[in-house]
């Protein structure tokens, strides 16, 4: 293992909201005991001040970064997180939870519901990222930890880190959001739907009701394909694949005659191993609801916000493309929010996040550094 | 009827290619019979010389212009094709051709196998841009028309126009290739796939062999789904959809919530009813397959092409970027070929060909006036 990994982790489970103190979900309904997922990485200073909260995407999980026992990949942002690396593990103590909704560990549609003795599946309330992050606040609190250093995340862990900045400002020193939107706009409801109509369109689906038996694969197959087209560019995919031909042609019809093809089916076959097709529309649903707007003027949305902002953006992302990232920058500077924006010139599209690694380092190493500095804190020897 | 609609017109039916003669596709098999449904639209000229062949686009067929009896809508480009109009059916005699593969009258996977006495299925041999123009130029020469005053199409029907331009330049005196491209890209590749692995996926598509069955309805509903997404923009969904929610919720989770939700499955039912699947696969693959660019350099590709050629594109359109429309330019004009270009600012993206209607005339009409001026044609007065 690499000097700068964290090294072997584990995944930790905390438990709370038992019945009959169930949380109120924001649509409304309860939902208890609640599982959250997570692991750390780092040591949690004396006055509890270095903690750095990192949330992840859609398809994401508690394992951000390190190695499981005997596992082939170290976490999803182990480039990021690590001894010297952009979040510096001998600086901060970083937590990464995984969501209520998923299938990673944390309560969702896959797990079992108390009050039947089977998996919830389509009985499992409706969620919203307020929930995730309402989810995540109980967890620090359980931490001991009354006001994270930084929360960072791309993607709907952007809109994660979004929503602490707008339901607890009062919790955070500094907030990094990364490829993300204030709302999901129809063209992005839009891949989703198509995602969800794919899954149900399954026969195997069930009216979700398809645990402990044949899961609907295919369906699940076809969701994430699209989601990998809307992640790449279309630069990074004529790099990538040009139209080179897929060098195995079988000789049934339609079977893949070019690189691309094959990739996406590998893909999508992948995906279906670790995740839950309910998940998938549960969480793809909880997107699509995303609008910190509603209801409220650009200017009112950040109002009580005295955390410092750096936001991040990539040129190449035609998913959550640069003016969402702006007018993220628009509503803080409105709020007279210290609000830093970087635009990174990356041909990978909305993977650049977990991609355009030394560029984020950089940039979100000097942003933490100054907020601890700010702060009188982050230094654990201190 | 409005003064300047065609009227009323009927699908013409052409065939050829009757066995032993059957036709050499470009992959190296053999169909034959072959019929192509058309119709036409104004008068040939005496001397032959005012024809303008429309080509559509992949859900396309025949019926550009007019009404057919007891029709709800007149054709697909009724609002470019008519007397006074865009192409001006007083002056030009108006030939739409449907494509070979597809199943809107023509020799396509649902048609009858002379051999078996059954529907092809997927013993339909695979077809490329190039055998649907071979079999264009056959009715064409059918119909004693020795040279095109032009070729005209958007997106699949702009390749075929590509196509023309390449394989019978000495067979037309101008060509107007809308929003399309030399060579589908990977993501343009991978968009199309996805749509073939929702059809494959569906239990009903029973490996092609569905017809008189159930057919692969929500397979293709999806597929059609996600072609919907990318023929609009960003910017045209969000003025038509903005998040405005669907009024019938239903109670059901995953029922729509939003407009735009309730669009793309109505989109995707309708396109069920009028379309077959395997010409989806078929016509998809075709798409995918082409590539004028394939051993050739860009100087090459139109060497021996002395018509004029009009290129159209469309700002928004991210499906076929403009950039595309640019390489069709640098290639007409490294062959020496007078060229004109023009990027229509228009925010609905693809869909743009068939709805700015207003520019399109004006440059269509202008370009094929001129041309005919030129050739000394086009006045079947004269």
């Amino acid at each position: 293992m690499a000097d700068n990994s964290v090294g072997t982790v584990e995944t930790q489970h905390f438990t709370f909201a038992q019945p009959p103190n169930e949380l109120r979900l924001e649509l409304g309904d309860k939902l208890g005991p609640i599982t959250l997922a997570y692991e750390t990485y780092g040591q949690l200073n004396q006055d509890k001040t270095n903690a750095v909260l990192v949330l992840h995407a859609l398809s994401g999980d508690a394992h951000a970064a390190g190695w499981h026992k005997n596992s082939k990949n170290p976490g999803w942002w182990d480039s990021l997180i690590g001894p010297g690396k952009g979040i510096d593990t001998n600086q901060y103590f970083v937590i990464c939870s995984n969501v209520i909704g998923g299938c990673r560990g944390s309560t969702g549609p896959s797990s079992i519901n108390p009050k039947t003795g089977k998996p919830y599946a389509l009985d499992f309330p409706l969620i919203t990222i307020a929930d995730m992050v309402e989810a995540q606040r109980q967890l620090v609190d359980y931490l001991g930890i009354d006001k994270l250093l930084a929360v960072i995340g791309g993607s709907m862990g952007g809109m994660q880190v979004l929503q602490w900045m707008a339901t607890y400002p009062e919790k955070i020193c500094a907030a990094i959001p990364i490829a993300t939107t204030l709302k999901h706009t129809p063209q992005q409801i839009a891949f989703n739907e198509v995602g969800r109509q794919a899954v149900m369109a399954d026969p195997d689906w069930q009216n979700g009701n398809y645990y402990g038996k044949k899961v609907p694969a295919k369906g699940l197959a076809v969701a994430r394909m699209i989601g990998h087209i809307t992640y790449m560019s279309d630069t990074s995919m004529a790099e990538k694949f040009g139209r080179k031909t897929y060098p195995n042609k079988e000789t049934a019809k339609f079977s893949p005659d070019f690189e691309v093809e094959d990739y996406l089916r590998h893909r999508g076959d992948n995906f279906v191993k670790r995740f839950d097709a309910n998940s998938y529309l549960y969480l793809t649903k909880a997107i699509d609801y995303f609008n910190l707007l509603n209801g409220h003027n650009l200017n009112e949305v950040f109002k009580n916000l005295k955390a410092k902002v750096l936001v991040l953006a990539f040129k190449s992302d035609w998913l959550y493309p640069t003016y969402q990232s702006q007018e993220i920058v628009k509503a803080c500077k409105l709020a007279g929010v210290n609000t830093s924006y970087c635009e990174i010139n990356s041909t990978y599209g909305h993977d650049a996040f977990l991609l355009e690694i030394e560029q984020e380092s950089k940039l979100i190493q000097h942003f933490l550094k100054t907020t601890a500095k700010e702060n009188g804190k982050g230094d654990k020897n201190k």
